[in-house]
């Protein structure tokens, strides 16, 4: 692992919703990066950051924090910048970032808008951190100094982390998946207390179409002559939406190429050390995937802050009568689906040196 | 339709907990049964039953209903009885519901104990109305004047309401459904709060087995030489359980045996015209399927009452990469999938004279 | 009770939100009143209800409404209409309720913009129903041709309802209460999920005062001469948020000026039989107030429905160590205390001859 | 501070239940206590405590406690206990722990069984401190080498921890207290879901005479000569469960004797410095009380862990009508409400040197 002398000055772009207070959180106390500026698409005129947010997370809005700026998202605005982690809405996120991304800035970015783009990295380092090296394809082609690398779809990734062992162990045909999501999937403010109460949606705009793409690229290739390649598998998803805080629990099915036993599975799972983990990275979850033997786990409540938010709990294997498996898997939305996953990409790709 | 000169006096077994309430609920101004009798398990000496049970339900206790005593589940307690209404624990029903049948009463029992007999009727009439022939075979062969008819699990009704259209029209051959199903479903006291707020929980113990086996059955065929034959599809279902009061939703992917369009699949749903609906059962629903259009329905909040809880609602209907189509239904878990499926399963039996 | 020939075209103002809603589902077939037109303030350009608004409530939304056209709120657009319910918000309510007032229609308005005028009736028609005179200042005063009749905060109604006995009989000093109230009285989209799920919320802004004042108002007299008078009594108000869908619970605690047993409060309560209910009023529950003697009773969920939510009920009644007495009161929010409230109040004034 | 050279050896009774887990999760790494043996009222044969019980909280089970046996509660099963904290229920509470408490243990119990005895501790040490020397009349009235020291009701503690520093500034004379409880505090399975959901229940049994009359106790004082004496105040409370999950929130109207301007009553709960945080007692939280200056501060969800859930929070301190003041208080009621207030009871205890 690389040293850092230094820690590098990072900024928060979107910092005013739900994901940006994710990521001012995760980045209190981090060994590699420094937050020094926050930005957000709305105008604030450099207010106080403690005038113009309120701090919707159990914990308490840091105090250095509530006295930073609120700067507009202009790279020009924020000299110093080395990293900028954005939390900004689609309907922005294309033109802003890459203004970033030409200045110079690195840009990890939660938005959907280049997730499938063919040469940007949509990366989850337990499952594709090869997929970063697309950053110098991106750069040539570009002509930026910076560049773009973006995270999945918050229910994309806990299926994508679960799915990687057994597709390199036993190979992967068809994926089914039902989800049940959180409400703060859905930001701030989000979902209607009215509608959700007391109910369940079977349906999230856009969602499946994202978990059923954004699985076969990152469980697909990168190869630099011929850029990203998509795995020859198929994922369908149902996405429902159920009045839980955080957490997104999913019901898979997944038939393989090549005969396992139960065992064999978690094994699979169990032994799971990719690269992140090898590498130390400071936010990498270990084990990155827990298996639970009680038969009702795992659980929205109590699995989600699992690895500090950061692992995929796995739970109740079973044989599924319609394809091989049958599994539950959970992961954080806000934290390993969101904030903490572009985290753990810069993470990546400083140790690798591609900043 | 046979033409009901006096309503039929019937009992309520199990009738202090949530199904046994529904069942005296659904039993107000019935026009063929008159409630005449309450029995219990538990020992409650005759009491009068607005001492001995607290009303669950967004109604109120009939006045009446709370001046009758509370009896013990014997048959000789209830002498007048013709027909009885079971929701008594699986661990109580095989042995009470027996006598019962053995003294003469027609049993319509909402417990797990005999649905996989292989000459009980596991009924659902707009799908297996046929199946109640087998009452015959089980006279004969357990020297019963009474029977015993059972319907399926509330996870189990909704499905095989879905299917059957479609079984009938396009031909099945795999089916996988994953549930999100109420609080109510686990009875009274059922569910511990602190267990669900805020929480989802994959596991309900035994319910996928019930699901998977149960719909077999009711998708098969009943022949008085050679019994039930089971339904030859397969079955896989993903059983959870939320913080929703009632209502139990469930998304549904399904390989057809035959192409259809989705046209073709909405209109087998809206023109199905199955027997209860043909005979105008008092308690079958008009239409009994709904296929929603809007992008997301059904939702729980919203639909479970369609048909005062009788209907199924579908929508959401899509191709499903993997299988042939998904979709969403949703049914009412103590109304359709447990006293009011047991009601209509009565009217059925009643209105073709085998009892 | 004058005897009503021809059902009244009224409209509803405001009639895509919450309230607007509940005031077109109570008004479906109506026997004095005929729901002719919808209006709302955000231009609409007529489009169909059924493609502009969402229907939200449990019910669906009545197949006649979703064809009418949602026109805005000038009474040049809807000439034919003799009254108009508004749910307007406060910000527009002011101005588009007077310019109806003047043009000759009779207003019965949910907004807070005229409650507290020195010649506008708050009006309970069960507690103060001889303020509706104050129409005929209102109109002298103003020129009017029509008139505005104000409802007073959700909060109030189940108070002043529970409170009116008690002063009639017994006289009443101080009264202290504590809320919580439901959800939906925030509107829609109202309270987002995040910040409600697993928490209290112990502030609603403006409604304290409200409470207080209003209270005060509606307790008081109305003398031609005088104007209104204020009750000549105190009232503290904390108001919380739960996370209810519907019904305002109430903690009350009352100093009654003159000493009373127990039984002779429930007895003020159970024998309350004002004018609507002499009246016989289409909207007025009977009886009004429902003082339930279980020990844990009422609760938000099973009794807001009472009276088809226009009745309140109260329980728990006993002695308070700092005040005389304290006891709980439950009212349905957007039932009671908002459009049924207005829809009584439109009923009241025809009926006594005032429109 | 007397200097701990050695960790005191201890024992949680009733272990399984939520306010057992909670001891146990408290006592992980606490400086003066270790935790040695685990009892329970059922019969558990020595089985592994991991067995035997399912943890609610949202920690995980620590792994040298899954291996303790759960022995049973008597005192020959635990010799080397000195202190045991009590979770038992009160029906068990009263002959158990007066066996250990003869048998030489320091009891400190959350059940109400002794509570109002007249040579018992009520204890909150930030409160009444000094009520701990009773533990000497105790030990000489009863022959006890042990002693028996309670810790009020759940909703009592942070009433009574807001009130003090009121009560020794500007003296107390009138309280009125509406609760809203989370379903914690009815311990486990406790509140059926079903019940709660979408629902307020105003009734909590035995909950108000509890609040009324301990804080009386707590509030009142001790003498070696006299015993303990009330204080010269009077306490009135309405308590209702909602639908939260930790946490209890009261909404207080407070009678001064003394005249306070808003800015002295804040002062006085900001400088408020009682013993245990003077003596620094491991779980003292500094400070004990926070007053938040946010208009809807304090909230259930945001503000219950606190101090470690130790603290008790503040907020909207206005005039009141009817009394002097009114304002929210929230404290977390298993943790300060319950094992957090007894261990902090043991703490001050052996701090005092009276073990």
């Amino acid at each position: 692992m690389q040293q850092i002398q230094q820690r590098l000055p990072v900024a928060v772009l979107g910092a005013t919703g739900m994901v940006g207070q994710r990521f001012i959180e995760l980045l209190q106390g981090h060994p590699w990066f420094e937050l020094v500026a926050l930005a957000a698409s709305d105008v604030h005129r450099s207010r106080p950051y403690g005038e113009v947010a309120r701090w919707r997370l159990g914990s308490s809005m840091p105090e250095q924090v509530a006295r930073l700026p609120v700067l507009p998202c202009r790279p020009e605005a924020l000299p110093e910048v080395k990293i900028a982690f954005s939390a900004l809405p689609a309907e922005v996120a294309g033109e802003v970032e890459a203004a970033f991304a030409q200045a110079g800035v690195a840009v990890f970015s939660n938005a959907k808008t280049y997730r499938m783009e063919p040469d940007v990295p949509l990366l989850v380092p337990e499952v594709n951190a090869e997929h970063a090296l697309a950053i110098q394809e991106q750069r040539k082609r570009r002509g930026w100094s910076g560049c773009i690398v973006t995270n999945p779809n918050c229910s994309a990734t806990p299926l994508v982390m679960a799915l990687k062992p057994l597709q390199q162990t036993f190979g992967i045909r068809k994926v089914l998946v039902t989800t049940l999501q959180a409400i703060s999937g859905a930001g701030y403010p989000g979902l209607p207390s009215y509608d959700i109460l007391d109910n369940a949606i079977p349906f999230i705009s856009g969602e499946e179409p994202k978990v059923e793409s954004e699985t076969l690229k990152m469980l697909g290739e990168w190869h630099e002559a011929s850029g990203f390649s998509m795995a020859p598998l198929v994922v369908s998803a149902h996405c429902n939406r159920i009045a839980t805080r955080e957490g997104h629990l999913e019901c898979v099915s997944v038939e393989l190429e090549r005969p396992a036993s139960p065992e064999e599975v978690i094994a699979a799972w169990e032994h799971f050390l990719p690269e992140p983990q090898r590498l130390r990275l400071p936010s990498a979850p270990v084990p990155p995937l827990i298996y639970r033997r009680e038969e009702d786990r795992p659980q929205t409540l109590h699995d989600r802050d699992a690895g500090r938010g950061m692992a995929v709990t796995l739970g109740r294997l079973r044989p599924c009568p319609v394809l091989s498996y049958k599994f539950v898997a959970l992961g954080h939305n806000t934290i390993r689906g969101a904030a903490g996953g572009s985290l753990l990409n810069a993470e990546l790709c400083v140790s690798k040196g591609l900043l």
